[in-house]
């Protein structure tokens, strides 16, 4: 079955985060077929959880290369111009939700297995159902679920849509850590004519947020820009005119690269409030530290199979938001490569028939490379 | 009729804001009886209207004694001993909403009509069923109302619960002004982790209220208190942590002084968040200028009265929020006096029955003395 027949069929199950069932079955059905012994599982809890995860391998012993992805999908909105789940092939490009983001990809590593002689050494898959929504019980079980099995890959690649203008500029080495902040300051609620009786939160709030964004946290790295803070929220909620609030609050979301730590900087945040607002309280939440596999082996190894099928220099990149590729570089060497990036999250998702074709080239030449 | 029996008549009939009908009918009732010519009518269309309002007046020519308050009463909220609108005697004390502020003070201006000899000039009531609320269409329009009948008072009482620990101990010869600000910051939207296509409004926001709370607007003046501003609410509205926002917004209010007019005030707010925010958008709403019935034959005629029956030398204040008078002011000298506020806007609210009875006669003895 061709990499586009793959695509197709992984499109037509519509896998909204968090992806459950279906798409579940498909990828079974295709991994069962190429001799993969295949674990599924359900993990956590609500709210975050269940998450349904698939875990594949076939062969035995070192070297182990690992390919990792997500079988969920962000939600389609209004406005295609077809059926989202439809996947379609208008002219040179198939259309559909995830065609790029990153079904396309999975199904690239599949039919890239086809090309592949029985070699040594062991090959897996590590695919989740939750890497678009909160990701806490996704690929962090599935690493978890690995540990329990005795697999530790040597190698892994996740196949996230990192190319920008054409199939193979960019691989991915790294990615920024997220923390999400928050920040409530609390006061004492009065009447606009009567101030000294009342204790106003929101020039405390304004004065510590100001303080906030005035601070510089570094000017990059040689493969990281700038660490980056954005405040993102603002809320009071006070229909009362002559109303002084008896509280104010903000959330903040700092994007930064390997100089710093989520809690490092969550403590900073905190000092910097608490200068104004003795009582206030900061709540941080770490969605995952910065990470960066430095250029070397692995990333020679991906650019050069790149380079054997395109022609094309890759660019070595750690730009852009988090993914679970920042989970994986716990366990081994990890860098990121997939289709071009242009319209993931947005309508009218498509990949380029031609692309589809060509990745599996790589992705093929690259297991190669990595077992051979 | 007793003061306390006119005073349960009016609690008797729940005239939360916007008041019409039965508290209408009421006072008509009480003021035909005493020789008063009534002019009831509604002013104003939504969302601020229809209001009712009552204009009473008997007699003829100068002097012309105005007496102003209003028939509504903010709502009585959830947690009183007993039924707020039951007018219920407990002890010394008269119970229900609108006891001090305002339908006691009206009910004592009442039965001081009886006090009064048949003497020249004309005395006239100025009622309003919209103080609490909007206060747009209540005694805007009764001002206006009276300049189409001719009828130009020469000096004004307003029976707010003027007193704070003891019936007598406070004339209030002015009140602050008041100006409400809403401030609304365009931004670009955009994902937290590509911070440069996108144009966060936030820090644009946060840096105009920190300036803006900086301000020092004056000192105070003989008469005034200094001038205050307060921001009361922010909103962004965005429930996602990996946006940047398209907006941010902030609402103050200033309480002035006559050193300031509202305008002049919402210039100034303006040009500060301007060198901030070029796009901002600054919406002002004056709801009331300053103003100021400088010390003089008013102010000490009703010290003079409050002396003679209580034996207390009332201080003359300018404190606390805004109030009808703000609108009297423009047609003569105008001060406020009336009950102990303690309880005003509170749960049982509640008024001595000794304190309705010495305002009788302290009304009574300013109408005398004003006519005289």
């Amino acid at each position: 079955m061709s990499v586009v027949e793959l695509t197709k069929q992984l499109i037509a199950c519509p896998s909204i985060t968090p992806a459950r069932g279906a798409v579940f079955d498909a990828v079974e059905a295709m991994l069962t077929a190429r001799g993969f012994t295949i674990d599924r599982f359900a993990a956590g809890e609500a709210p975050d959880g269940p998450v349904e995860n698939l875990l594949a391998w076939r062969g035995e012993g070192g070297p182990h290369f690992a390919f990792a992805g997500h079988l969920d999908v962000v939600p389609p909105g209004e406005g295609w111009s077809a059926d989202p789940f439809a996947a379609e092939v208008r002219g040179d490009l198939l259309y559909g939700r995830g065609a790029v983001d990153m079904k396309g990809a999975i199904a690239a590593f599949i039919a890239a297995l086809d090309r592949l002689e029985q070699g040594r050494g062991t090959i897996s898959l590590i695919l989740t159902g939750d890497e678009e929504g909160p990701a806490i019980f996704g690929t962090r079980a599935l690493i978890e679920r690995m540990g329990e099995r005795g697999l530790k890959p040597d190698l892994c690649l996740v196949g996230e849509p990192t190319s920008v203008h054409r199939l193979g500029d960019t691989i991915k080495i790294g990615r920024r850590g997220s923390v999400n902040i928050w920040i409530e300051v609390p006061g004492i609620q009065g009447h606009v004519a009567y101030p000294t009786l009342a204790d106003n939160p929101i020039p405390k709030l304004v004065r510590a947020l100001a303080a906030i964004d005035a601070v510089h946290l570094d000017d990059g790295t040689d493969w990281f820009q700038p660490s980056n803070i954005e405040i993102t929220d603002l809320e009071v909620g006070n229909p009362a005119t002559n109303v002084i609030p008896a509280r104010a609050k903000a959330r903040l979301s700092i994007r930064f690269n390997d100089l710093h730590r989520g809690d490092d900087l969550a403590a900073r945040v905190r000092d910097l409030v608490l200068a104004e607002a003795p009582d206030v309280v900061v709540t941080p939440r770490v969605s995952g530290e910065a990470f960066l596999t430095e250029p070397g082996p692995l990333s020679t190894l991906v650019a050069s199979a790149i380079r054997t099928h395109t022609g094309i220099e890759a660019e070595l990149s750690t730009s852009g938001g988090t993914s679970d590729a920042r989970f994986l570089s716990k366990l081994c060497p990890v860098v990121e490569f997939g289709l071009p990036n242009a319209t993931m999250h947005k309508l009218d998702e498509a990949v380029a028939l031609a692309d589809l074709e060509a990745l599996v080239e790589i992705y093929a030449e690259i297991v190669r490379r990595a077992l051979g």
